[in-house]
């Protein structure tokens, strides 16, 4: 990559997932807690299963885009591994993205196979997304060698949202459902979006004056901004929680529902700690 | 910071935080213990919900406290990030410390809105205190550059007790109301206080000569004092917990009870492990 | 070793073991989930045993010959540890081949003995299995003193797999039967097995030009390559599974079985998750 | 310590602990296992609390008695920190060392104190050895500096077992009575045991010539003893597991039971699995 759109753009894709999980999860759990006042009709099994179809098929969708586009667009290696002519490896950063577009569309092709027959046990959708982030900061911890200390020190940040959002997904295999987790994945995601794109600033600044990559002030700057960007992804995280819980509950009591369901609720909160966990 | 005062007031609300846990854990869990003897009168559910509020309350105010104090006082930065005249970043170390006041502000503001309303699933301030201290860690760890051999070690010490706590605080996400891990909360968390007020002592002495910051004996010493340390939190959190139950106890024996409690209780004294756990 | 048949032996053994046991997992899985339609006609828990015997035997007698292999082949120390004339040990890297197989021999003859008898914990087998890879990979961690740095690389990423396989097996001990966990380590041991094919290919090129060991560029392709190794173990897990599921799905379709069977299954498939953790 | 006895006594202590664990954890668990048939008469509930109580006052006795000891014996530090006259800590070793005796006595304590009276939660005493365990890690890991190659690696590889109790330790305090976890950290106290001694034999022989301690060979040699130390060790946990399963298992047979036991026994094995987890 190596430019402001080279970051911008993996970025904006982690965005755009972090958010729409968060929107995602927010509902499913809403519609798990109101479940005796009638909120599956909001969300029934067979929407989830659809919502989940086409998640799949749009990562999977994207991942063979970015394959392409690394192997084909701005004088990428066109699947030539080798050049054999000046004895050097060809493009390697674009191959090296190209793997890891790969492994995410790996895990898009599973979920889509789990979601559509019943051939594999579910729990493995998690486990091949903690794969596909593993296999991302595993191919990150190799690929700094030799740069300045600030454009090394950038990308060491990113991994810890890569590698928390790893153990997140495996630690969901055996939690699976579980909102914490969930929400916490969101936040990494969103993380990791928003990180590409101040890496992008910081490393190509799209107008102003280049970074010094060598002043430790500006290290301990970037550290304390990663914690500003984990704050902001919080932030958007909980807002879109608290909206479609309020959007929910709001349109469940515009309709009617049975007696009993209302007694239940009221019998079951003080008790909802247990649900949730 | 870098003052004997700047290490000694986080030190102090290390100390009494960490009491005040101490306490707060032991009396429910005496409580939980001795419900079928009518402990409830003495902690019912609904005076647990307001101690939860006023402590959430409580460490919000003293965040924004934090933050402001350190914008404003002692030359701070006053909410100004970048020396335009001079390209420099203004005050690092003010913004580094607000940033950590902001995310126990954060926790404290979601644990507030959990306890107030039914908004948020409950395990929810136990993930956001356990991303407070790891965002406290994470800005200590990069803290660090360029100082002498003493004064990285003396720090390098306290990210244990932090980590420590960050990954026992994760860990309640799962095992929520387990008392083995809320005391072993509540001694990091000492552990951090009195080390806090350690460093002051070893780096700013308000009195005597100077230590020898570069003398690997002193860094012996220092460990070996860490560990000190850590043994007298858990003297401190071990008869706080004993007081707090000999007095539940005294005080349930003095008032009459059901003869059915008494004998369930004997009856469960075996079991109690499962309980606990 | 030292020598391309010296990575491509050990190599072929891990790649036969992960192919086994991926057939052996996904068999026993199909046989659990279709246990109401008959399905333990085809994997009785007799003949489940029996193949634990077999398999532990097989790996016994492949530890010993592959011990005995290392101390007498190809001028190996002879069981002599050290050699009092010319004051230095015996064939170092000989014992330590031996010290690894000592281990797995170890985890089959404890697996041998709790299958036959009752007299072990059946989880025990799985702690011997990770106590095994963690052996080799401790060997491994100590082994790479001053050699060249693609050699060095090549070695580690090696420990990737042989510790997450350490892990995961220990992980079983606690989990036993989940599948996500079975065929994660059939993965591990099949990316292990080629990769050691690798590592013969790479050090010592049975044809063509030697590999530069000093250019980063081999590392960073090389890294990329264990990606690929990765991705190839998964697949050869999926097609695997697959094709076990449908021929256990197949032969039971051939065969007449109760109504009650039936109305079980299609009642139980929306809660499937549950009994797959 | 600095001697071969210094090494030696430790060594003998953690052997004696380990294998005193391994016979308690086997007894108990052949007495869960055979309850049915009238174990209960081998080890009840009184004897059990009985034998815990003689137990943590050993441990207490010793670490008192080692505390003493080197304060007291060969020149020790006789409980004064600071050598004013000279500017330096006095005996910072003996210090150490006493710091790590300490951390034991306070676990024998605690043990003590929860096993008498019902003042404490079960699972502390678990929690208190792995802080113990952790601390004698702590110590040790910051008790290297300015040492030889092989005096640093032999030390280092002590940690893997200290490091690896504690963390054993601490998934007991969750996994309360599981015989794997119970055996394994019999198995890493006694490799402590024998290490202690390999340590001793290493840095200070007894006779013959001294070890070369910058020899990277003999690196090499002392990785690949610790791995025997390991298969000894867990030869000597199995040996005894054995003997104590038949010595239960033939003492129970000669005497008569009800025949409703035996057949119990009979249904319930097939799901031994579960109660062993």
């Amino acid at each position: 990559m190596g430019s402001f759109s080279g970051h911008a753009l993996p970025g904006s894709f982690f965005l755009v997932a972090g958010i729409w999980w968060a929107g995602k999860y927010s509902l499913w759990h809403a519609t798990r807690r109101n479940k005796n006042i009638g909120s599956t009709r909001l969300s029934s099994r067979a929407s989830q299963r659809l919502l989940e179809i086409i998640e799949s098929s749009v990562i999977l969708f994207f991942s063979i885009v970015g394959i392409l586009a690394e192997q084909f667009i701005a004088n990428g290696p066109k699947f030539q591994l080798y050049n054999v002519t000046e004895s050097h490896w060809q493009d390697l950063m674009n191959w090296q993205h190209s793997t890891m577009y790969l492994f995410f569309g790996l895990a898009g092709a599973v979920s889509l196979i789990i979601h559509t027959t019943e051939a594999a046990p579910l729990a493995l959708d998690r486990l091949m997304l903690a794969i596909a982030f593993f296999n991302e900061g595993f191919l990150f911890l190799f690929h700094l060698h030799g740069r300045t200390m600030l454009d090394v020190h950038v990308h060491q940040l990113l991994l810890f949202a890569i590698f928390g959002e790893a153990l997140v997904a495996f630690m969901e295999v055996f939690h699976r459902g579980n909102i914490i987790l969930e929400l916490l994945r969101c936040t990494l995601t969103i993380l990791q979006g928003s990180w590409f794109w101040e890496i992008g600033f910081v490393l190509y600044p799209p107008s102003g004056p280049l970074w010094d990559l060598k002043d430790h002030n500006n290290v301990m700057f970037v550290t304390m901004c990663y914690s500003w960007h984990l704050a902001f992804a919080m932030l958007v995280v909980s807002v879109l929680y608290y909206t479609v819980s309020c959007v929910v509950r709001s349109r469940l009591k515009r309709t009617p529902r049975m007696e009993m369901g209302l007694l239940k609720t009221r019998e079951r909160d003080p008790e909802s700690e247990d649900e949730i966990l």
